[in-house]
C-alpha cells in the first residue's frame, strides 16, 4: 500500500478539527491520498476517496445528497461506503464501480483516518489525545496545513527541546534547558524524553502563568506516540514544593499537544494545541496563549514554522547528505527508530508491502 | 515527427483567428512546437518556427520587415518559407541556414496550421468549418488559450451533452438528456452521436429562444471530425411539426462549434462558437449568447473550464489509473479509437514514426 | 568537485561588491554551493558553507556572535575556518563537525570566492578587474542577481557586439559595426576581439560624450579572461588624430566590465560597471551611465537581460540541438573553447573529476 514514502500508512493521522466536517464536502491529502470528507446525516464523519471512478473529477467539487455524493460532471453517486449508486442514463450499475472507503474515527475533537489496509484499522489504536478534549484541559489549538516538511521533521522539533533556547529565545527558552541533564526512555510505540530544571530561574512566560517570584522546579515530559502525536507535559512548580517527587499542586502545568499527518513526502498537516489545567475558565488566556503561539508569524510555533519549512529545502537539495546526531536528538532518535521499524514493518521482509492493496 | 505525444501531428489545427494574425509577430505553440505567425504583405499568412537558427532566441521577439522577420538578436533575416536571406557581417550565407516553415490555410476564419510533415498538407484535408463563415450562421465565439488539459478532455466533454445536466444544470441542463437514449453511428474520420428527445419541456434557454410555450422535440446531433473539431447542431421545434422529420422551420436551430489544438501534453487552445440560424441580425442576441458561454467564469464554458481542468490535475495525480467508461461515452469512445487509430498510423508498423523528420 | 556542469569550480568567481558584506550574514548560491558570506571583526570577509554540520538549517538564518555563526535552530557555533567550536548540552564536540571554508579575497571592490579545490586557490589568480578600483576609472555599477541564463550565454553576448546593432539600436547600434571586420586572438586564458571603425559618423552615445561634431575612429577591445571576467574598451576619437596609432588623447575612453558568477547551470549573477577616464568627477555623468545601462527595464543591460533569458528558455525547450555559428561567433568561440578546455581539465583525462572532494 505504500513503497519506499517516508510514512507508515497503516496508523490513524488526523485529517480535520471535528468542527471543520460538516454537510460539505471537504479535500484533504493524507499520505499522498486525495479523500473527501463529510458529515453523515446521522453525525458520524465519512472519508472517500476524492476521485470519481468514472472520470477522476474529485469529488468535492460535487455536492452532497442526503448520505451520498453526487459526482459534478457526469452525476454518478456514491454511497458513505464507497459503492456507486446511481450512473447517468443507464439501469445496470457496474458492481465494480466504487471508491475507496476510508477507516475513520471521531476523537479528541479531531477527526483521524487510516490511509492503510482498513482491516488493520482498530479504533483502540487511536492516539491518546484526550488532553485536547476540553474537560479537564482547557486550551485553543490550530493547524498549519501543508507545511511544506516532512513531518518527521515536526516529531524531530518536539522530541528536542533545546531548539527553544535558540528559535524562541524571547519567550520559553533558557540556558537552563541547556545545562540540565535529560533522560530518555522507550517502550514498543512510544519513547519519552524527561527533563527536570530544579531550583532555577523561570523563563518569562512561565513566571507570568505562575505569579509569584522566586525559584523553580521545571519539568519537560515529551511523549512521542507512533508515528505522529507527541504530547508535551510542562510546568513549573515553587522550588522545594515536592514537584519532581510528585506534588505539583503549587505550580502550573501545561502540555503541547501535535498530532501529524503527513501530506506528501514534503509536506504535513500539524494539529496543535497547548492546554492547561490553571485558570481553566479564563478564556482570554486561552486566546493569549493561542496568539503566543500562532501570531501572523510572530508566534513560537510561527518560528518554527519557518525554521522546518527551511530545513526542508535544505534537504531538498542536498538529498544524500545524512544527518549527524547530538546528544540533544536522543529523543527524536527512539521516535525516529520506531518510525523506521513501522516502515520496515509494511514493507515486510523481502521489502515488499504486506499491506493489502 | 512525433513519438509517444497523445496528439497526431498530420492534421490542421486552429492557431489563431484570422482578425488576431496581422503585421506584428504573434507566438503561438502548437503540439509543442513554437510557432510564430504573422501575415505578408499580400495578404496570406506565413507560419515559421519561433526559434532562430543561430541562437535560439524567439523570432516572434523580432521585427517583420515586408515579407521577412529580423531577428532581434544578431539581425539574420529569414522569408517568409523560412530560408535565411541575411547573416550580419558577412556576405556568404550558410546555405543550410533557415527555420522550418509550417504549412498554413486561413478558412472558416480561422489560421490552420499542420505541425507535422508538410508533404502531407493537403487543404482539403481542413475540418469542415464552414457554419463559423459568417454567412448563413451567425454568432460571437472566443477562445480559451492554454487552457490546463489534454486536448482529448475537451473531445470527450463535447462527445457526450450527459455532463449538460449536473455541470449546466442551471441552464441546458436538463432530466430529458438523461432518460433518452441515443445513437452513435461512425465513418472513417468521424462520429456522431444523435440524441432525439420527444414532447418534452423545453429547458430554460431553448424556451426563451423558441419564444412560445408548448412542449417541443429537442434534437443533439454532435459530429466529431478528426482529430480536433466537433460541431454540435442543437435545437429544438414545436412538438409534432415535424422536426424528427426532417422539417425544422418551426423550430430554432443553433450549432456550438469546437477546433481544438493540442499546445502541450497537458495544455490546449479551444476555439469556440454557437451560432444559430434565427434572429441573425439580432447583435444583442449573438453577444447574449457569447456572455452566456463565457462570462468571467459564469458562463456554461466557464464551468466547464473548471470541471476539465481539476480532471487534468486528477489525471496527472494518477497517472497510471485507466478510465472507466459509461453507456454515455459511446460517442467520446469512438472518437478516441479514430484519434488512436491516427497515433498508430504515424508511429508506423514498428512503433517508429512515419512522418518524415 | 564537479561532474558535467557547465561551470568550471576551480576559479574565483565574484559573490558579492565589496560594499555589500558587513557584519550580518548573507546567502548567495555559487556553483550551486550555498555560500554564507560576512564580515570578521578584522575587516576581511569569511564564506562559509550555508548549512548546519547537524540538521542542515541554513546558516544564514542564525546569528553572527564575534567572528562565529551560531546555527538558529539548535545553537551550534561554527568559527570562521568553519569549525564547530560549541554544541548544544554536550562538553565534547565531535571533532569531524565542520562546514566548509571557501577561499575568499576581496579585491577590486567585489568579494571573490573560489568554489573548488581550496588548495588551487591563489590570490594571483583572481583576475584583473583593476577598472572597477575607483581610481583612474570612475563609474556606477549594479548586479543582476539570479539572471536566469546560463551563465556563458553572457559571455557569447558580450564577446560579440554585433548585436548592439540589433538589441541597442536606439542607442550604442550602428550599422558600421557590421560593415567593419573585426580581428580576434586568443592566449592561454585570453581571447580578444578588436575592432576598429575607421572615420565613421559617431553613434548617439559616443557622439554625446566626445561633445564636438565630425567624424570619429571608433574602437572596441574587448577582452575575456577565463572563466567569468569580461572587459570591453571602447570609445572614439576625432577621425585622423592618430587613435588608431595609439594616441587617444583626442578621444574619450570607457570601459565596460563584466564579472559574472554561475548560480545554478541556468543561472547566475552578473556584476557589471561602465567606468570611463573623461569627465571623472562628474558624478551626475556617472549615475546617468548608470541609468543608461539599467534603468528598470529601459536601459541597454535590461534589453540584455531580456534577450538572455528569452535565449535560455528556448534552449530549455530544444535541449538537444546544436548552436550554430556565424563568423561574427569568433571572440565567443574562443572563450567557449578555453572555458571546455578547464572543463575537461577539472574532470581529468578518464573524464573523472581531479579536484579534490
Amino acid at each position: 500500500m505504500t513503497s519506499g514514502k517516508p510514512f507508515p500508512v497503516n496508523a490513524w493521522y488526523p485529517a480535520a478539527w471535528g468542527n471543520e466536517v460538516d454537510r460539505t464536502l471537504k479535500a484533504r491529502t493524507i499520505c499522498e491520498q486525495e479523500i473527501v470528507l463529510f458529515r453523515r446525516t446521522d453525525g458520524a464523519v465519512a472519508a472517500l476517496e476524492d476521485a470519481c471512478w468514472h472520470r477522476l473529477l474529485p469529488l468535492s467539487m460535487g455536492r452532497l445528497a442526503g448520505d451520498q455524493v453526487v459526482c459534478g460532471y457526469h452525476g454518478l453517486v456514491f454511497n458513505a461506503s464507497g459503492r456507486c449508486t446511481h450512473m447517468p442514463a443507464q439501469q445496470t450499475i457496474n458492481p465494480s464501480a466504487c471508491v475507496r472507503a476510508y477507516p475513520v474515527v471521531e476523537k479528541h475533537r479531531l477527526v483521524w483516518v487510516w490511509p492503510g489496509d482498513p482491516a488493520l484499522a482498530k479504533e483502540a489504536l487511536v492516539p491518546d489525545f484526550h488532553w485536547n478534549d476540553g474537560a479537564e484541559w482547557k486550551g485553543e489549538g490550530g493547524t498549519f496545513y501543508s507545511l511544506k516538511c516532512d513531518w518527521r521533521l515536526v516529531v524531530d522539533n518536539l522530541m528536542d527541546l533545546t531548539h527553544e533556547t535558540y528559535v524562541h529565545s524571547d519567550s520559553i527558552g533558557h540556558d537552563a534547558i541547556l545545562d540540565t541533564p535529560f533522560e530518555v526512555t522507550h517502550a514498543e510505540n512510544t519513547a519519552t524524553m524527561t527533563r527536570w530544571m530544579i531550583d532555577i530561574d523561570p523563563p518569562p512566560f512561565w513566571a507570568k502563568q505562575l505569579g509569584r517570584p522566586g525559584k523553580v522546579d521545571r519539568w519537560q515530559i515529551v511523549t512521542f506516540q507512533a508515528p505522529a502525536v507527541v504530547i508535551g507535559d510542562v510546568g513549573v512548580a515553587p522550588a522545594a514544593t515536592g514537584a519532581p517527587q510528585g506534588d505539583r499542586s503549587h505550580g502550573v502545568n501545561g502540555a503541547f499537544l501535535a498530532a501529524i499527518a503527513p501530506e506528501t513526502e514534503t509536506s504535513c498537516h500539524y494539529f496543535w494545541n497547548f492546554v492547561r489545567t490553571f485558570r481553566t475558565d479564563d478564556e482570554d488566556l486561552s486566546r493569549a496563549l493561542q496568539r503566543a503561539h500562532v501570531n501572523d508569524g510572530k508566534g513560537v510555533y510561527d518560528q518554527d514554522h519557518v525554521v522546518l519549512e527551511a530545513q526542508q529545502r535544505a534537504i531538498n537539495r542536498h538529498p544524500r547528505q545524512p544527518f549527524y546526531n547530538l546528544n540533544i536528538d536522543a529523543g527524536a532518535l527512539w521516535a525516529r527508530r520506531i518510525i523506521d521499524r513501522m516502515l520496515e514493518q509494511e514493507r515486510g521482509p523481502q521489502g515488499s508491502v504486506q499491506a493489502a492493496e
